[in-house]
């Protein structure tokens, strides 16, 4: 078989090979025809995002149903210099799981298997298909739970959210995702598969190469089986949606539920006034916790502890002293389980009312705490000063306060470019001179690999260009994400 | 100037240049005369490990005060390919900061300056240099601690912390250190300053390259600057040490620990009765809590939480379960942080024991928690069967049963060729065999770089060599330490 050139293109051209119908028939050979898309419309979910924002021209979608099959096809498409694009749940918001052009898909849907749960030590090892949801479900009845909640959680797969370092709402109790990944089976470009699988909490033998897996989005290697430490099962949740005024009085909210419920406060949701509004306008059935007037804030409590009474006492004290200080002055706290689900259902519901109806750009970004909310003011000025009035351009802000992750989300009739433009570089440039990251928890995808060197000098890309070709060096993994150049082989 | 050839040597002999008059000048005229050691007698506490089990012969220490003099050091030692030793407290156990010959020691004790605190998010930015327990002294007046806590934190300083990925006492609470460094700045081999000194939570712009530097033992850069999340000062802690009669009850100890003590329980400690016995008949001034017949357990527990009352109840509800279910038959708990501290004290001492008088072997493990003891009882059968009785050579056994680190000593009269070779690799490959790590928290350094291949596939170390050439081409960073081989430059 020919090798293809792999080398950079000056006509922009892509520099890989296409599969042929002889590739698909070696990718058969490997996995069955049972572990293959070829048929256009079924492509078509695969080929993009759901908020079909990117979209690419792949032909086949291959799914290995084991390590040794995600090997050998990785190796076929090594040799022949055929560029391949690892997807899980393919519910990523930046592109990353999405062809650019025709690149093959690997899918790890197929690799859903639990491998072991060692109930002493609470660890989980398991497959990179399994959907987060039913990881969660799995440990439900054994008392413990998995460390990372997001709205996409039925569909999303636990490969991808190590690939991309998923966020959610329970960093701030559990701290990021790479804290509880202890060991890795990943597959590298040319077929190695290196076993990294490791169960124990602790472990200095040198660099932890897993490190760089987990939010490489699938540029270095494909995580095939992940071993996960999970915290044991809350016993107690209490759940509250409070109404602050103003943005000031949210600091002083949060300044009190740290101090007053400590160790047990497991969230800090903030949403303004135009994030309810729009989930309760586009999405029936949400129950409506209060009035909330233009300018305020929700803002959404949760503990999560051993001790019921304890708990309980703890949340009534922060109320006590909320209200007592003219901090917050509406509220829902919930009274059971089925009232916790709908106070979380309106958070839950915000994204899905962004992408319902019209257009939305959506950006996840990293601020400090007390400027959380300043940049949604500074967009609306923009969009003021730019003549974008609100019914062309509505930008809400909404996310984890408690961790300074920012979702602002911008809500449009329709796809607009000078809206596009108004807002890219605009909000990167404002969170690099803040501070921030202008990646929080969603990674970099194909949506900020042009902006990354906003935020990282030059010595920091370079090395990263030089892990690329250390582990892949060829190029085939993932081209066109994370890294503002793909670098390639002399 | 001369470039030194830095190939492999057939000849064994060291590839690295020597530093000479002329260099020590260069260092001189970057570091002032105050910055430079060079007196044969200080540089004895530079070049021996305070175990005296490595030593080197380091005819010049270093110590820059700003990271530009790191650079300028750095470079002019790439330049010359002159070998270069990171070091900090100079407090590890694997001899991971002390010379393998002559290299130039570079001591980050100067660069102790505390950069920020951001007390909304609880955000210190540090120089490398600042002494552990100092930065614990900084944080109390601000309502923080550090994440971390070890024996030798009047000593160790962050920079060699976050180098060893340091473990200590605190994992259980807030996991390891690397989940709490949110930034670095670190100085490559040839002087670039890589800027990574993020400050926010959460930031998903790539590959995550501080990771690499976290426990690289300064084998792939010299750390200089550290930013790190600390946690709220517990408000609330109380300590217990309580008696199991055999190992299995220790087991169920914990397991109702964990039910009953939830999100507050922040240490398991667990001492054998040599363990104990032995802090107890070397450090003077140690107060026993209770007696501990041969084959007893002491078990520290300790909560910390943010309301007295609360926790209080729960450790009283798992004292009288604990008593109730016969699992535990003594015990005392603090009524006040002075007898707290005292509690402390004793776990603290049994290292400090250990290295007192005669010579001892000091092995650091991870091992599946049911397991956690048995490999104590393999070393001790192995002496027996080997006729090293015990007034020879006495194994005991401690360490963090929360995380499933074990330490294991071996007390000896004297330094003992024939105990070492019972031990190693016999130790090393009971682990393996039980599926735990051969370094949990005290790294590799030069005691298990030999070993590293047991625990790791060939696939692994070459991408640790692969990166090790990336960020180090010429290998002058800490040659002889973490690596199986040093890959050098062709």
């Amino acid at each position: 078989m020919a090798v293809a050139r792999n080398l950079p293109r000056e006509d922009g051209a892509f520099g890989f090979t296409s599969a042929t119908a002889e590739d698909i028939d070696v990718f058969r050979s490997i996995v069955g025809e049972e572990g293959l898309v070829t048929d256009a419309e079924d492509l078509v979910p695969y080929n993009t995002d759901w908020m079909k924002k990117w979209s690419g021209s792949s032909r086949v979608v291959v799914l290995p149903k084991t390590t040794v099959q995600v090997s050998r096809v990785l190796a076929h498409c090594h040799a022949r210099a055929i560029a391949v694009v690892p997807q899980g749940g393919n519910t990523g918001l930046v592109g990353g799981s999405i062809p650019t052009r025709d690149e093959v898909i690997l899918s790890t849907s197929r690799l859903n298997e639990i491998v072991a749960f060692d109930a002493a030590g609470g660890v989980l090892t398991c497959g990179a298909g399994c959907v987060l949801e039913a990881l969660d479900a799995y440990l439900t009845p054994r008392g413990h739970c998995v460390p990372l909640d997001l709205g996409a959680k039925g569909t999303c797969q636990i490969g991808g959210n190590v690939s991309t370092n998923a966020g959610g709402v329970r960093v701030m109790r559990y701290g990021a995702l790479r804290a509880s990944v202890l060991g890795l089976e990943v597959v590298l470009a040319d077929g190695t598969v290196l076993d990294l699988l490791r169960t124990n909490r602790k472990d200095n033998t040198g660099y932890d190469l897993k490190q760089l897996f987990i939010g490489a989005e699938g540029t270095l290697g494909v995580v095939t089986k992940v071993a996960i430490a999970t915290p044991p099962r809350p016993t107690a949740v209490s759940v509250a949606i409070l109404k602050c005024p103003n943005f000031d009085v949210v600091l002083q909210l949060f300044a009190l539920a740290k101090t007053a419920l400590g160790e047990i406060l497991s969230a800090v949701e903030l949403m303004d006034s135009l994030a309810v509004e729009t989930a309760m306008a586009r999405c029936p059935g949400l129950k409506r916790p209060m009035e909330l007037e233009d300018g305020a804030f929700a803002v959404l409590l949760e503990t999560s502890g051993s001790c019921e009474e304890h708990d309980k006492a703890k949340m009534g004290a922060l109320l006590d002293r909320a209200f007592a200080a003219e901090i917050v002055d509406d509220g829902v706290i919930a009274q059971d389980m089925s009232q916790a689900a709908d106070l979380w259902a309106i958070r839950e519901h915000v994204p899905v009312a962004a992408a319902t109806g019209g257009y939305q750009y959506k950006y996840d970004v990293s601020v400090p705490i007390p400027r959380f909310y300043e940049l949604v003011r500074a967009v609306r000025r923009r969009f003021q000063e730019l003549s974008l009035a609100e019914d062309r351009a509505a930008a809400f802000g909404y996310g984890h306060l408690g961790d300074g992750n920012l979702h602002l989300n911008v809500v449009c009739a329709r796809k607009d470019d000078e809206v596009l433009r108004a807002l890219e570089p605009f909000v990167f440039d404002w969170v690099v001179a803040a501070g921030g990251s202008i990646s929080a928890e969603h990674g970099v995808g194909q949506h900020k690999r042009a902006f990354l060197g906003l935020q990282k000098g030059p010595e920091a890309l370079a090395l990263m260009a030089a892990i690329k070709r250390a582990f892949d060096p060829r190029g085939i993994l993932n081209p066109g994400k994370v890294l503002p150049d793909d670098p390639v082989s002399q």
